[in-house]
């Protein structure tokens, strides 16, 4: 099994059009220490040739002409990609649907809720039915990704329940402290290749790790993971926005409750931060953050990045 | 008054992430005869310092990052942007409004037409109305160009109806050869930097050059016009769609309906192709067509193109 991290930032990417931050100036002016981040996608595939894409980035043109992996190979009209599986209804993992358009045909598979929020969209609609099958992703039911036409991709995905809350958009003011989150807003996904036995997990966005997410990743081989925000408060103490990433649904890296601390001891074999807000240090392969995930065992995931499985 | 193509081409971009075509190909290649072209935005400014983008391209990310005109200048967050003007609802002119989030304050001027379908569709409150400032376009009437605070970006727009088609994704099968496009749905625009006494007329988006848009058009000494195909039949003598130019809403380049006809005789100053489609063979500089619009006397819009009024 291939995975290709095609966009390794979260929402407004590294850089941001409208952020001013020492981080994002540092990649404006090219700064080796600071490497430019697309935003949040990644490429998964069981035989090399045919790929399913995990979350659909705004940047999603450019992530395909960046990777050759996903450059069509034969005939007129083709592309290696068979399906699209959504995490959540996010901007920054929906917008590049809009992308897939031009009468192709690939499945696209999100949670009822996900789903829900994308028909709501009449833009959407350029995904038209006669070519895009929309499927409905059962919370710990596992699914065989098969392509628009059927194919079975070698790729089985089992969607569970994390800590979370819905997209921005979605928000509903009046339903309390959740904003009327529920079930299936945000999902995490263990994703295997049949046959091979071998399977890692893919959860981009995720508030905590409480109890029954850190028993189901003990002993996993590898887990790409929510590295949003090094400090809970970052955004805040840098004067970027007024959210906390309690607020915005996301854990941070450092702290009590951080991801460092919660997967101390799990016996994770290789750990990834992926969904990287512009404000958080890690990006900056030059800073003591870094340094504090990388002796923790921790990789900061990068456009480009191919991990063998 | 300066002019910034953010990017050229039509829908799907140059390449198209499904397109196998010669051109798609050769572009992919890294072939100097055929260089990238993002997808169709232009950026405007009066002053050199405050801009108004023209249609919010899927590729408005990476033009701004490709442009440092674009870049912000002061502060932790702040933008050069100060309007986005739309006109039509197109996928490709509308995808970029998502790129605008993250709480910047703008304004958002379209037809009542095209604000009804971008309300139509919450994904797009993402631009929360505390920020951006969604004012309607009114055919005929000048309208003085303001941020979302208010103040005069010094670029006065003059809305007018052109032969079109509402967007794809708003075709209403039923109702007939036009698909319900009603007034509104696809503008033509005049653009004047106020005080200067200078206007140029952007109009990516055509149909057929009618007797009211020639007289309209008569001596301006600049037009930046839809080139989206050179033949009306082109993709589909390519194998790549079963759509003429027609069909979709666009005049061709050659033939006698064509731009190049229309043009003939109209003692336009500069005439400048944008919007141009990856099955257009103009987009190739080694090409008999492009040879063929150069000697009338066209030029062929590129990505970070630069033009002074």
């Amino acid at each position: 099994m291939k995975v290709l991290v095609l966009g390794a930032a979260a929402g407004g990417g590294y850089p941001q059009w409208n952020c001013n931050s020492t981080l994002c100036r540092r990649v404006r002016a090219g700064d080796p220490a600071a490497r430019p981040r697309t935003q949040s996608s990644i490429a998964v595939s069981a035989d090399g040739a045919r790929w399913a894409v995990f979350n659909a980035s705004p940047d999603l043109r450019q992530q395909f002409n960046d990777n050759p992996a996903l450059h069509p190979k034969e005939g007129l009209r083709h592309t290696p990609l068979g399906a699209v599986v959504l995490t959540n209804a996010d901007v920054d993992h929906v917008a590049g649907l809009l992308t897939l358009r031009e009468r192709q045909a690939f499945a696209l598979y999100a949670s009822g809720r996900v789903q829900e929020a994308l028909a709501a969209n009449p833009i959407f609609n350029v995904l038209h039915p006669d070519y895009v099958a929309r499927r409905a992703l059962e919370l710990g039911q596992a699914a065989a990704i098969r392509d628009g036409k059927g194919a079975d991709l070698g790729l089985t995905v089992t969607p569970f329940a994390v800590p979370g809350k819905v997209a921005l958009y979605l928000e509903d003011q009046s339903a309390g402290p959740d904003f009327g989150t529920r079930e299936g807003d945000t999902i995490g996904l263990k994703i295997e290749a049949a046959g091979q036995g071998r399977g890692f997990y893919y959860i981009p966005g995720c508030a905590a790790v409480d109890g029954p997410l850190a028993e189901r990743l003990q002993g996993a081989p590898l887990v790409l993971f929510d590295g949003t925000l090094y400090h809970d408060q970052e955004m805040v103490e840098a004067g970027l926005g007024s959210k906390t990433g309690k607020r915005m649904g996301h854990i941070s890296i450092s702290g009590p409750e951080g991801s460092l601390a919660a997967f101390d001891g799990l016996g994770v074999g290789r750990r990834i931060y992926i969904h990287i807000n512009n404000s958080n240090p890690v990006l900056l392969e030059d800073s003591a953050e870094r340094r504090s995930v990388e002796a923790a065992g921790w990789e900061v995931a990068y456009d480009g990045q191919e991990i063998e499985l």
